[in-house]
């Protein structure tokens, strides 16, 4: 998008009208009138060159603080602009700015920009000359409230000082958060700003001075973000997800071929499947039908897997059929340039002719494991569970289905979302969150655009439904933020980041991190706090717990004192009688009932239990894993389950599997699920209670 | 460690000594002789209040600046004894200083301090009040060259400040490199020296001044570390990790008794097995010797698992038998409390007189696959294979022994150390620099002491054997520091990172990360470089490489121009022309064979390849493993598989094992442990070839 940049004359007008104080200046074109404004502010002055060529003024010398007589100023005036002239010696210069000086103390930026995914967002952090070495900002989308602003200045370092830090000096922190939000509210009222920063913003112990800004405007206004007070469910035929009946259009019997990987697919679904080739015959013992209007009922679902350039044609007569869902797996769309963009175009505009919503085109296709339906060409289908996956990868898909990635969670849903042309990601969400077998949702994202439709709608509802994004592309976005400049500081995947917490979603950092949240979290919902307790008879593990725990934002509470006196009952001699709660090397299942026993009385103080062991004599597997089952069926907390072996436990693990107790192989990504899982859960509003 | 505070003059005079530049000073006991010392040094001046109970002396307004007349220094000369009299009533005041005014500049600190583990370290970062919030600083062990010291600077942030940040003004960066190795001279040569720091060291574009500085003495010297510069390979006997025949001391005929566990686990050795009991008899089919004395040969081994009460008389009777190498399992020595402890030396002094080294006590035992040795209580013995794993947690090795964490790898050695009475980590490390059988070695330690010894040998043979360490107790140090003060900003575990990433130690940040690492190097051994390639067909793993490459350090490089017009001969349209190179989805394994070939033509271009793919119905798995195998074969560099899935491309993953090619489930961890390898491997010097 094409701006320009505001002078600093009419950056202070702008600022001004918002409350916002800035020195006392005056626009000089001559040394005559530099005196006679100087005489005006009152020494000493600042001069700064004002030209649209220079953004950054420091950078080129551009600015004289400090000047404090008349003879000063001449001289300074002078080679400022002989300075400026030999540094850029095309700079139109509009003037030079004689304005007051600013008392020292300590220097923040706010910085606004418009998202291309996420609309208006606001940034606050250190400011002054470094502002990009030191990177201390935090960012939040707009509308923003008081709360945030707050929460907004204490993420950042800064704060400390504001704050008054070891003594020091306390700035006026409420002066702050009124002009933060002052700037938020011109950046919503002048539709025509695309970014800006007020760098420095100068505190005091009482007041602030915005000594600098930068403004860019753009020649068309960008409505601001409203966002949708109460994002509506959008929602897909409600057959969409439970198809009795479905129509393959571009069936084949030629093993190799797409039609055939499809109707092979879909051979195990118990309701009716009508291939459709116009070649007729029949496939995999089905009978084809040459034409959709052949069909002799209205299918619930067409999936086509005909070449793109017939694709027009299949949804009009789709739609002359009264067909109202589609899954467009053939590929030759947007994502082959023009030609296919054309057509993409072509296929939205029937289907919003004749009321189909669809999903694809250019995608792998839609498993729904409880009814029996892979409807992809994929090899595998995964086993039913409480988790869905949304996936703009085709790819992932097939590891997922085949129990790579997942491990041992079952999904409910799985889309490839493809070229999302009519359904998206959005659409979708609002489908998972009709969907009561869906527990929790995984989305593999590469792009998200409108961006706020999806997590406000992921906010509204987290306490119903954690969804849980795997967002690839962060590496091309930090390159990009790292060429725009200091008002974007806030770079994509930071803007992203914030959404995120912000709606309650949780970021995971890879495949598989994803789903054992999801998985932690379908079986056990969102912990109801960060207070944890360990019990292991693994020394080195409760050493390695106290670590995570740390790492990842889990308190480990100090046990109360009765609960302690009552473990030292039955606990070895020695014992350290702290949490993590090592109930030493040689214990059995029963010393683990009995310190479960002991957590189960004293269930007020705890919101999560990691109950960790490995394969040592002493310990029955089976018998471990039903005393963690009886102990999660005692607590109304999120119960963790870590045995931690590659052979000997699985019969414990399986009995945590069939009771829907989670369990990791390795106590590192079990302390992860969780610490993600709570990260998000305080934006999702889950602690509020 | 007790110490004291030297005072403002003393550690001028010091600092003198080792030509740091300090302002010109002069103590004075009276307003008269502040003003006649202002005189001499010329206005403007700093007083600075001179107390052995105030060390900082800002935050307690014991500092004004800018005095610039007599008649100020005079007021403030008062007003300045009043404030400290008022905020610490019973400070000892020795007087003020009166110091000339240094010129402006970016202010560093420059701090030392005697670590418990490894010694004396320096610490270099950004300086002044705000030190411990802004968390600039990197840290070396001493002795460091100028080579470190420059390196030391360069992770800084302000190191850009120093360079002329944005345009601004050069500082003189040789003069702070000069005034770093005079810093550690002077802690170096002054062994009382417990800490120090000089904050703010202030840089001007020619020279620097130390206007402020902090020296803690103790009352003795401790001496300087002098590192072996050849450190030995300590070494236990001969067969202390190839014995041919083993005695067990305590060996039981009861189940459910340690002594008989290590009798079961030690049946299938090859080897002679002499039980030991009092009693007499047999077990397990062994005739029992009541006597050490009374075993027909000098066996290699003793295990012992009697009573820790009656060990030291074990140890004597081995000693007479002629046994040169122990594993003491027994427990309840040193961990146990006082008594334990004197029993503990009882041992050693024991074993000194009769040259036994041993392992232990308290620990699991010692597991040799090769040799079908499992002289442990645990359950499982695990594959033999190329990684060793030297364990401070018995548990962590029962998990490891059974497939867990370890995954698919194979083990060489497993050594539960115990208490380290004797045999400690280094000595370990020794052992296993001599066996070929051994590729990488994986420690989990949660203390080292002393740490130099051990990350000095491991940094002198870093090429021949990846190292990698989990090191556990981050958390409780991170507390510890957070409690002391500047002069320890380096927090322990800062320490412990500095000295592995100098030894080319890789830090695992759990326990799969290290055995996943472990498994990768064992194979492939050490990246030459950073440069990568990756090839697939899913896109969405393409999108995920390139994240993770980033995220880790890892250069995805730009395909050469003839390198991408080979590939355009038989790529689909459209493909990206970039790497990672996606091959698009219906790739089969001849396209991956067809990409492979051009990258073996290109092998000069790239360091590491990654492989990866899902289970798509046009990939063949046993096709496109022998394609990789292949591959690998005709390059001499890295090459890391990604078969991701759980069951379909099992059989294409155990082709890829059976030929000793690494396989990740998970793409995520695959650069995740690529990444920790460059990491160490540039500590390593490995890219210095």
């Amino acid at each position: 998008m094409n701006g320009h940049l505001l002078s600093e004359p009419e950056c202070y007008d702008l600022l001004n009208r918002y409350d916002i104080r800035v020195p006392d200046y005056c626009l000089s074109e001559s040394v005559g009138e530099a005196l006679s404004s100087a005489e005006k502010i009152g020494y000493p002055v600042v001069l700064k060159i004002v030209s649209p060529d220079i953004s950054h003024k420091s950078d080129v010398g551009g600015v004289v603080t400090g000047i404090s007589s008349p003879e000063e100023l001449e001289s300074e005036y002078e080679s400022l602009l002989i300075r400026i002239n030999k540094r850029i010696p095309d700079a139109e210069i509009s003037g030079v700015l004689v304005s007051e000086h600013v008392e020292e103390g300590p220097e923040v930026i706010i910085g606004g920009k418009l998202d291309s995914v996420f609309g208006r967002v606001i940034t606050f952090g250190t400011g002054g000359t470094l502002v990009e070495l030191i990177k201390d900002i935090s960012v939040r989308l707009l509308p923003v409230d008081r709360t945030g602003i707050s929460e907004m200045i204490d993420k950042t370092k800064i704060s400390a000082i504001i704050g008054g830090y070891r003594g020091g000096e306390e700035y006026d922190r409420s002066a702050l958060e009124e002009i933060i939000a002052d700037a938020a509210r011109m950046f919503l009222e002048n539709e025509d700003i695309i970014s800006f920063d007020i760098n420095p913003l100068i505190l005091h112990s009482n007041g602030a001075v915005a000594v600098d800004a930068r403004i860019i405007i753009s020649d068309e206004k960008i409505p601001a973000d409203t966002p949708a007070s109460t994002p509506p469910l959008l929602s897909a035929p409600e057959k969409f997800t439970s198809p009795q009946s479905i129509a393959v259009i571009g069936a084949s019997s030629s093993p190799g071929k797409l039609g055939y990987y499809l109707m092979h697919n879909l051979l195990p679904f118990s309701g009716d499947i009508y291939p459709v080739n116009p070649r007729g015959g029949s496939i995999l013992g089905k009978e084809v039908f040459k034409n959709i209007s052949d069909i002799p009922v209205i299918p619930d679902w067409a999936v086509i897997v005909v070449p793109a350039k017939s694709v027009p044609q299949v949804m009009r007569d789709a739609g002359e059929k009264g067909i109202k869902s589609a899954v467009i797996i053939s590929a030759g769309f947007k994502e082959a340039g023009y030609e296919g963009a054309k057509l993409e175009e072509e296929v939205v505009s029937i289907a919003k002719e004749y009321g189909i919503r669809f999903a694809g085109p250019n995608c792998l296709g839609i498993m729904l494991p409880y009814e029996g339906i892979n409807a992809t060409f994929g090899q595998k289908m995964p086993k039913p569970g409480p988790v869905a996956f949304i996936s703009q990868s085709g790819a992932i898909i097939t590891a997922a289905a085949d129990r790579g990635i997942v491990g041992n969670t079952g999904l409910s849903t799985v889309i490839s979302v493809g070229n999302q042309a009519d359904l998206n990601f959005s659409d979708y969400l609002g489908m998972l969150l009709k969907d009561c077998r869906t527990k929790a949702a995984v989305f593999y994202i590469e792009g998200l655009k409108p961006g706020r439709e999806f997590t406000e709608m992921a906010g509204k509802h987290a306490k119903e439904l954690p969804v849980i994004v795997l967002k690839a592309g962060k590496t091309e976005m930090a390159k990009k933020a790292a060429m725009s400049h200091t008002g974007s500081l806030a770079g994509s995947y930071e803007i992203y980041k914030e959404a995120f917490r912000e709606a309650g979603i949780i970021n995971a950092f890879s495949l598989s991190s994803a789903f054992s949240v999801a998985g932690l979290l379908a079986s056990e919902g969102w912990p109801k706090g960060r207070r944890a307790v360990v019990v292991t008879s693994g020394g080195g593990f409760a050493v390695l717990s106290a670590d995570f725990a740390g790492e990842n934002g889990i308190t480990l509470i100090p046990l109360p004192e009765r609960m302690k006196e009552e473990l030292d009952k039955f606990m070895p001699e020695g014992w350290s009688g702290q949490n993590p709660v090592d109930i030493i090397g040689d214990a059995g299942a029963e010393r683990y009932a009995r310190a479960l026993d002991i957590l189960i009385r004293y269930q007020d103080f705890w919101d999560i239990a990691f109950v960790a062991a490995s394969p040592v004599t002493s310990i029955d597997p089976i018998k471990l894993a039903k005393e963690i089952v009886r102990f999660s069926k005692q607590t109304g907390k999120m119960v963790v389950g870590c045995m931690i072996s590659g052979e000997s436990m699985q019969p414990g693990i399986s009995i945590l599997n069939e009771n829907h107790i989670p369990n990791f192989a390795e106590l590192y990504d079990a302390f992860k699920a969780v610490g993600l899982a709570l990260e998000a859960g305080e934006g999702a509003g889950i602690f509020d209670e």
